[in-house]
């Protein structure tokens, strides 16, 4: 069955039924006009002026000419106008490239090419970057500056931010974007291999930001929420999980305006009465030290979440203690599967704290065997693996890994664990990051939670290098907290793991390093870390 | 830009992705698979159980050679089984084609035709009504009966539901079925009109779901919902908004066994520790005069949606008594967009009572000039227009009432209101429910509204009838409640009416009458009161 559309003009039926994830701030702006929808920094934006700015951004770039449906690079930190630019291509039909602003410009350079992105939006304090980025991109036509009166960048049209908007036709932004088109465009930062573009669909954000605000309702309330944004927004969790559902239920988006400054981001969680954060491990540690030197009323805080990885008992203690109104739990996701896709419910912080919590509403999460590619049933160790609609439509030109990546009719994630009784997930490792040592599977994970807690231990990364007997030995690297003697350190840290470990599990070496080499969002790049034991096990042996 | 996926087998990259409403079950049960989903009168109904018989039942039908897009109907009273057979022709690829049991035969056969539906599924109870409708459909080829050892259906292969599911193959139930497919075709009882098969897709009804849970999350925490259902599941409000965002959740569902008894829901209310429920004013005034009768503990209830059309303020006052620890709030929607497509909040349970409340975050709601199609400003009377994924994909077979539907590029309510500054939508009447009585436009629903307090009106519905002066003249149909003499009850409203009412709004008859005509739902019937209330004015006159 399908009705009858013959005498219905096919846009006004599009424009009456679609779903269009920029849709979703007009609707939020038809609510909520005179609400505060950013601040950003010491600047307040209104719904009402955050959604006519897209409009009109979108707008400006179609009169532009830049073409529906190719990518818009935004190289940007949080701001209120990265929000309004995502959501103006948005209901213009152009795909959001959000750029990571730490990578270096040989790397960005690559990125836009493979993206074949005609535009670029950025900040003047990434000029440094921008220009031999835009010099390498012969496709990019034109470059939209948010400083007044910006210097040509590159020898490309190059217009300010206010220049545009102001120069905009007042024509409606209703134009046809199927919903099955991509929305956005994000390179994963890949720990184990260069970066893929991950295209992501409109009837996917949107179903992802809906999921997603029902997934942290717990003590929302009925009050509008008030979300801070300490992460950049050029990644999917900020953007996706944090600012854009928030946005989408008349809250306000909080975005502190300079680097990560832990007593900066409390005054403003006290000041702004912030009910919502999320921030990495080492950002709720340096909160909590930086609280217990200047105690301030963090009583607003309802929900804190701490994303991406298990926090040690103690520290989850501390912020459980200074947030003493809040659920502490544990987000996890990935760029392919706009997050969450697994979330712990506040009832496991006490219960399953190490977990990454059940599936939300419109992810199917299971674990398979990676040889057969049957689904496995409840605890079983096998390859984590998704469906539902919060999975992307996969990578941009690269079919090779998109055939890996939906084998057997699932989403591959990459990640190893299993599902307990209750089909809360326990990740155990990435498949790449499992040591085959001796005929045994030894997790990377595992030794690395055993090792965090040694006396002199600050970081560490477990990798597998080669090794004659073992196949691959277990090899420790770690970064020291000083308080050992580092001549000392390599013979304490076995002892210590002899202690707390199966013997196969035990580190035949331990590598001193000053740093782990770390993504922007804090994630340890195992393949770097790998690949230089290698070359250090090598030399030694 | 678009995904390179030329080497990813086209189903498994449609597993891995799709939007289909059937997927929301499925990952109910992989989460709470031993939790209640339904209490069906006496019987317990397990998410394990309810998913493997909706999967067991989709392939059943696919097995009879039932053609994935074709409509199957179902005869049936609220069951747990009717959720099943939803469920399961959702993740086949059937379109649903719930019937309204009060209809007479002859439209429902109309209706089946209509619809081409290949396959029926219906209770025994229901059997008179059933032979002639199966008789009188040559397209129907296979009938389900849920009793055990059915006799044959007319001349039609007949088979028991018990049967169908045991002689199903255990083949995974992994079909594809595109997201912007229909997955319900529902009638609308229409009050106005014959009815119109309307169609709605996979990814309107999972937003709606979404949207909708988030909607009523007031009062949620993080226990799941307890719903009492007692409007039928053939209707959109109770399939769409009351089952099936809670079976999403976890929650469960349940549904007394009988015809409305307010002694039964109460009981249930009571022994179920509901949490949600929605009835009609009528319901909820049968509701509170039972409990003045016979107290219960009612403190579980944190949700009380009346629904349709607002509630007289001293019924409003006992409902928010009888829940103490309830919101009582007015929820609005219709077949089309699907519900709620605004919903008041609990804080307008005091401010803005007779309002139907704000948009939904998937509803763009505005008024529009019906002659220019202009959207309009606040505070503007016109047609009310909705815009979002809500909005079904129209009208089966239908070309003419589509093109009124979408013009514009809106879905046309067929209502008439206006927003208020802060977008809450207050709604004055239907467009064909208005009187153009002496060169003004009258409201029926406002002198409804006025004339429901008048001593001696039980109920009452207010028409248009031929005037020869004034074009149309006001009439008032009216349910007398037994506390006034009859002889003296038209003079008493009238002078009644002069004290509440403009003089153009005030009726210039009124007419006696047993009782209104009246859906399914409990809406009056406008067209056949107006139909009845011309043929007695003419013979009056």
């Amino acid at each position: 069955m399908q009705p009858d559309l013959s005498l219905v003009d096919p846009l006004d039926h599009h424009l009456a039924t679609r779903v269009n994830v920029g849709d979703m701030l007009t609707r939020s702006a038809a609510l909520f006009p005179d609400r505060v929808a950013v601040v950003d920094g010491d600047t307040e934006i209104t719904y009402r002026e955050l959604a006519s700015t897209a409009d009109r951004f979108g707008r400006a770039l179609l009169d532009e000419g830049v073409e529906p449906g190719t990518a818009v690079a935004l190289l940007m930190t949080n701001s209120w106008k990265m929000l309004a630019a995502y959501y103006g291509c948005a209901r213009a039909g152009l795909v959001v490239l959000p750029l990571n602003i730490v990578l270096l410009p040989e790397l960005l350079t690559w990125i836009v090419g493979d993206a074949e992105a005609t535009a670029i939006v950025a900040d003047e304090a990434l000029r440094p970057k921008l220009e031999p980025v835009v010099a390498g991109s012969p496709a990019v036509r034109t470059v939209v500056m948010t400083s007044d009166a910006p210097e040509p960048v590159a020898d490309r049209r190059t217009v300010s931010w206010n220049d545009i908007l102001a120069a905009a036709s007042d024509a409606p932004l209703e134009v046809e974007v199927p919903e099955r088109a991509p929305v956005q465009c994000l390179y994963t930062s890949g720990t184990t291999s260069n970066p893929k573009g991950v295209l992501t669909s409109h009837v996917s954000v949107t179903i992802a930001l809906l999921s997603n605000a029902i997934v942290t309702r717990q003590g929302w309330g009925s009050d509008a929420p008030v979300m801070l944004v300490v992460l950049p927004l050029f990644h999917v969790t900020a953007l996706n999980t944090l600012a854009m559902p928030v946005l989408m239920m008349g809250g306000t988006v909080v975005m502190p305006s300079l680097a990560f400054d832990p007593a900066k981001v409390l005054d403003a969680v006290e000041q702004r009465s912030i009910t919502h954060l999320m921030m990495l491990p080492m950002m709720h540690a340096a909160c909590a030290a930086e609280q217990q030197r200047s105690a301030r009323n963090l009583e607003s805080v309802r929900c804190a979440i701490y994303a991406m990885a298990p926090m040690p008992e103690d520290l989850l203690n501390k912020v459980d203690t200074m947030y003493p109104n809040a659920s502490v739990i544990l987000g996890s996701g990935q760029t392919e599967v706009v997050p969450a896709t697994v979330m712990q419910w506040p009832e496991h912080r006490h219960t399953a704290a190490a977990s990454w919590g059940p599936q939300v509403p419109t992810v199917l999460t299971k674990t398979m065997d990676p040889v057969s590619g049957a689904v496995q049933g409840p605890n079983t160790t096998g390859e984590i693996v998704y469906r539902g609609p919060n999975v992307g439509l996969g990578y941009w030109n690269n079919p090779t890994a998109n055939a890996e990546a939906f084998a057997h009719g699932w989403f591959h994630s990459g990640d190893v664990g299993h599902l307990d009784d209750e089909s809360v997930v326990w990740f155990t490792d990435r498949t790449k990051d499992i040591i085959k040592s001796g005929g045994e599977n030894v997790s990377s994970v595992a030794v690395e939670a055993a090792l965090l807690s040694a006396p002199g231990v600050a970081e560490c990364s477990v990798v597998g290098v080669p090794h004659d007997r073992w196949g691959e030995a277990v090899c420790a690297v770690v970064v020291p907290d000083g308080s050992v003697d580092p001549a000392d350190l390599e013979d304490q840290v076995i002892a210590y793991a002899k202690t707390r470990l199966a013997g196969f599990q035990v580190p035949k070496s331990v590598q001193l390093v000053e740093e782990l080499p770390k993504t922007a969002t804090g994630k340890i790049q195992k393949f770097e870390v790998r690949a230089a034991a290698r070359v250090a096990a090598e030399s030694a042996g």
